[in-house]
C-alpha cells in the first residue's frame, strides 16, 4: 500500500499530538528545546476559513482536498537567562490543492506561516513511502520540511530555514510528536 | 546521478565534522543535547583493524567496500543537576560488505555499536536520493539510522532506539554534522 496522498496524509496526523522540538542553530552551536501541544482538526471544504483563504489565493473551491486546522501552544528554553520560558502559541488554516496530473503533489495554501507569520504558498510532494515533503519561499529565506510517520501514533519532522539563495542552511530543527490518547 | 553505492556514501562522509545532537527521551520528554567532534577517515582494505574485524565475522575480505575509522569526542548536558557535562568519546572501525546482487545495499560490520558498545552486524540501503538507512539489532533493543547529505558540507542523522520487538521507540535523535575546513 502507497500513502502518497495528501488525504491520507492529513487523516493520519488529525488528532492531538504532544511535540518535542530541537532547533540547532548552526552558526553559533545553539540548542534550542520547545514543549507543546499541537491539535490537527479537519475542516470541512465550505467552512468559512478556508472559503476565505481560497479566495484570497484565487483558488477554485473544486481542485482542493483535505482541509485542516494547526493550533499549538508551547514552551521555548530560548532565553537562557530567564526563568520564564518563551510561551509560544498560534493558529493556521491549511488548504492542500493537488496537482491534476499528479496525486502525488501540489500547492499547499497556508494562512500564516511557520518560519514567518505571514500568509504562504508551500509547494508538497508525497512520496510512496509517505515521507511529505514542503517546500516554503519566503521574502528572506527558505523553509522546507519533511514529516512522515515512525508509527502511526509517532510522526517526526525535521525542518530546515535557508538564506533565500537556497545554498546556507541556518537553522535545521527536528521534532517528535506523539499522538495524545 | 544517484548515490546509492556505498563507496559513494563513505568518500562523502570522510573528514572532521562538528556535531550538534538532541536526543528526545519519548517516554518522560526529556530532551538531551551533545556537541561532538567526529572524524571519519579511509582504512586500507589491509588495514590489521579491518583483517581482524573481517576475520571475527568470518567475512571474506574480497567481498568488502570502503572500510572506514569513525571516532568522536564530545560532551552531552545528559545529567542537568552537574556544572560538569559528562564526556563522551569512542571510536569504531566500520566495514561495509555490499550484497552482490544489489549494490544498494549490504552489511555493516562494526567493532562497537552506538546503543550498545559491543561489536554488531547491521544491515544498510541506500536509496536513490542517497538516504543511508541503517537497522541494527541488539540483544534488548534495535536502533535504525538514517543519514543524509542536506548539503556536501552538512550531514543530518536521525536515530530511533526501539525496544527488541521493533514497536516502541523510546529514544529519537537528531544530529546536524558541519564539516570542519
Amino acid at each position: 500500500m502507497t500513502f502518497n496522498r495528501i488525504e491520507q496524509f492529513v487523516a493520519r496526523s488529525i488528532g492531538r499530538w504532544r511535540s518535542q522540538r530541537s532547533a540547532h542553530h548552526l552558526a553559533f552551536a545553539h540548542f534550542e528545546a520547545v514543549r507543546s501541544n499541537i491539535e490537527i482538526e479537519a475542516l470541512s471544504a465550505d467552512d468559512p476559513r478556508v472559503v476565505e483563504l481560497c479566495q484570497n489565493n484565487k483558488t477554485d473551491l473544486e481542485g482542493i482536498a483535505a482541509p485542516f486546522f494547526m493550533s499549538w501552544s508551547g514552551e521555548s528554553d530560548w532565553d537562557d537567562d530567564d526563568d520564564d520560558p518563551e510561551t509560544l502559541s498560534g493558529s493556521t488554516v491549511l488548504v492542500p490543492v493537488p496537482d491534476p496530473n499528479d496525486i502525488s503533489r501540489g500547492q499547499l495554501l497556508r494562512d500564516r506561516g511557520y518560519a514567518e507569520t505571514v500568509a504562504a504558498i508551500g509547494d508538497y510532494q508525497i512520496s510512496e513511502d509517505g515521507i511529505f515533503t514542503l517546500l516554503t519561499s519566503y521574502d528572506r529565506a527558505a523553509a522546507a520540511e519533511k514529516i512522515w510517520f515512525e508509527t502511526p501514533n509517532l510522526r517526526f519532522r525535521i525542518s530546515t530555514i535557508r538564506t533565500s539563495s537556497g545554498k546556507g542552511v541556518t537553522t535545521a530543527s527536528f521534532s517528535s510528536e506523539i499522538r495524545l490518547g
